[in-house]
């Protein structure tokens, strides 16, 4: 029997937390260690800390990478921030180390247009060191772009591509609903989109993966934020939204060649009316809409997509990836390593 | 630049037509050559025979594979038969050429159960002459078991599966509304089943290939056949059918473990009472439900599908392929080779 595969979780928030309790169901992985800086955490008990029912499980959260990734570890999750810019050390770091690293840092997802230079250093050295990485996630990584794909698959002919992903966060996690602005005055909300506090990241690169995938030319990806207003008071657990203030943020990317649409991508995350879901359009030969009723759930399928990928990225060639290149699958639980 | 993909097609049927007129469009395809041993299609002009706007093409079919399959064809595309063990012959055949080869036979869609024995072997040929062979199509390859394998991507648990295909046969061929016993008496139906004539193949396929996708280990998978009965008259351009009589099929397959349900399959085409839809359904963590309303068109799909794997199915590593192994995607028509 070949050894389980050694997975090290690169920062313990929400989303680390839900990748670490899922990679602690699959036979074939073994969680060795965590990593994160923050002092409230590091020191504590993995186990305790994301506050698994079988806790303590004798992993102690380390403050800092280079004492945890040493020869053994195959594979790194790593959920830490959404800019490439301030996690390209990190990432380094890892890769580095020799080992594989998947990221939800939704820069990373699809980086080469925005990022071209870092990029080019961590494919670079991806492949000096014979690894993989790529970044993904729900979105982007999943249902915006490579679902998208995938369904194109069914496609004799795609002229324009369309993606909405609509999330009512009135039971999600308090920070998110922050998150969102739900709450905020209208003036409030543009300086906080300003100031860049309030932004989903990853729509641009979505509509990159999907122009690649599509074989369409854009000239420009061009992103707006405007804020949902509240057409009646909404109550959360968290906050109360007041008629007329923001309930949450509408984001749209489009991808443009020769002054027209070829890519729309919409999200609009906002608490109180109801509805999510997940809608997919490719306009051609045939026309194709494909529907998720409820949604995908941001956080649950987040971890899912992370953790499912784990088995496709050992497999692939050494270098950066993006989930374009990997096909996307269930890792079942009772996979044997 | 590099040389076009040089591809013959095997079969002219109506899906055989439709694959070759879509492959005219890829800029990096060349189609070289047909093969159909019908007398009254050999010798023909390949683009008279399949109704092309832009005919003659200078291609003429041939009845022999041999005569066509030299060194200078990189692929094969397939459509013969639904029956494995009528067609491996043409698919050694080609094999043996040294021909990649990607074919709509249901039965090579996912072969490994039912066919153990001319799996291995096609998978010791393929291998033997450096080649990939893959069995795909909207349904098996698609819509039933590679897209819900897709969007398994996004779960933490899968307990149980189900896809339903519903296909209203209205507006379809008539050769096809025969197929699904339109018109029929029930007697008449069932006689037909009994005789092999009606009978929709690859779903077996589709539950074997989910299963191993999800990590079930299955008993049995069963499946039965039923009539679908006119609850009020129908006529298309084609046939009539009395109230009481035969509209279509309904087949259903089922993969059971543990004497539980773990796979759910139906699949229902008939003429009449509208409402074409796809619907996959994941019951886990999270619960995902996936629609096509309108459902993906048979034909235009099928071909969709087939052309789209080239470009992957010719990276494949060499031997006997599912598209549960692909990562399915876009085939742009500029693509370059």
């Amino acid at each position: 029997m070949k050894k389980k595969i050694r997975v090290v979780q690169y920062g313990v928030g929400p989303i680390g937390a839900a990748i670490v309790k899922l990679m602690r169901t699959k036979q074939a992985i073994e969680v060795v260690g965590a990593i994160d800086k923050d002092p409230s955490k590091a020191g504590q008990d993995l186990g305790t800390l994301v506050g698994a029912e079988d806790a303590p499980w004798g992993i102690t959260v380390a403050s800092e990478a280079a004492e945890l990734l040493s020869d053994g570890v195959d594979l790194v999750t790593h959920s830490t921030s959404s800019s490439l810019r301030d996690v390209a050390g990190q990432l380094l770091e890892c890769v580095q180390a020799g080992c594989c690293l998947i990221s939800t840092c939704e820069e990373l997802a699809y980086p080469y247009r925005k990022y071209p230079d870092i990029s080019a250093r961590l494919d670079a050295e991806a492949k000096e060191w014979g690894v993989a990485l790529v970044g993904t996630g729900v979105n982007p990584g999943f249902v915006m772009d490579k679902l998208l794909l995938t369904v194109a698959a069914a496609s004799q002919r795609v002229d324009h591509a369309k993606a909405v992903r609509i999330v009512d966060a009135s039971h999600r996690r308090g920070p998110l609903q922050k998150k969102i602005g739900a709450g905020l005055s209208i003036d409030e909300f543009r300086a906080q989109v300003s100031a860049g506090v309030i932004k989903h990241h990853g729509l641009p690169e979505s509509v990159a993966m999907v122009a690649d995938g599509l074989g369409f030319t854009l000239d420009d990806i061009i992103e707006k934020i405007e804020p949902v207003i509240a057409k009646e008071a909404v109550e959360t657990k968290f906050l109360n939204v007041q008629a007329g203030a923001v309930s949450g943020v509408h984001q749209i990317a489009r991808g443009i060649a020769g002054g027209k649409d070829k890519i729309y991508m919409e999200l609009k995350m906002h608490v109180g009316a109801g509805g999510s879901s997940d809608t997919i359009e490719l306009t051609g030969e045939p026309n194709l809409t494909v529907t998720i009723p409820g949604g995908t759930h941001g956080d649950i399928a987040t971890a899912a997509v992370v953790v499912n990928a784990i088995p496709t990225l050992l497999d692939a060639s050494a270098g950066l990836r993006s989930s374009r290149d990997l096909p996307l699958c269930y890792f079942p639980p009772t996979a044997l390593p």
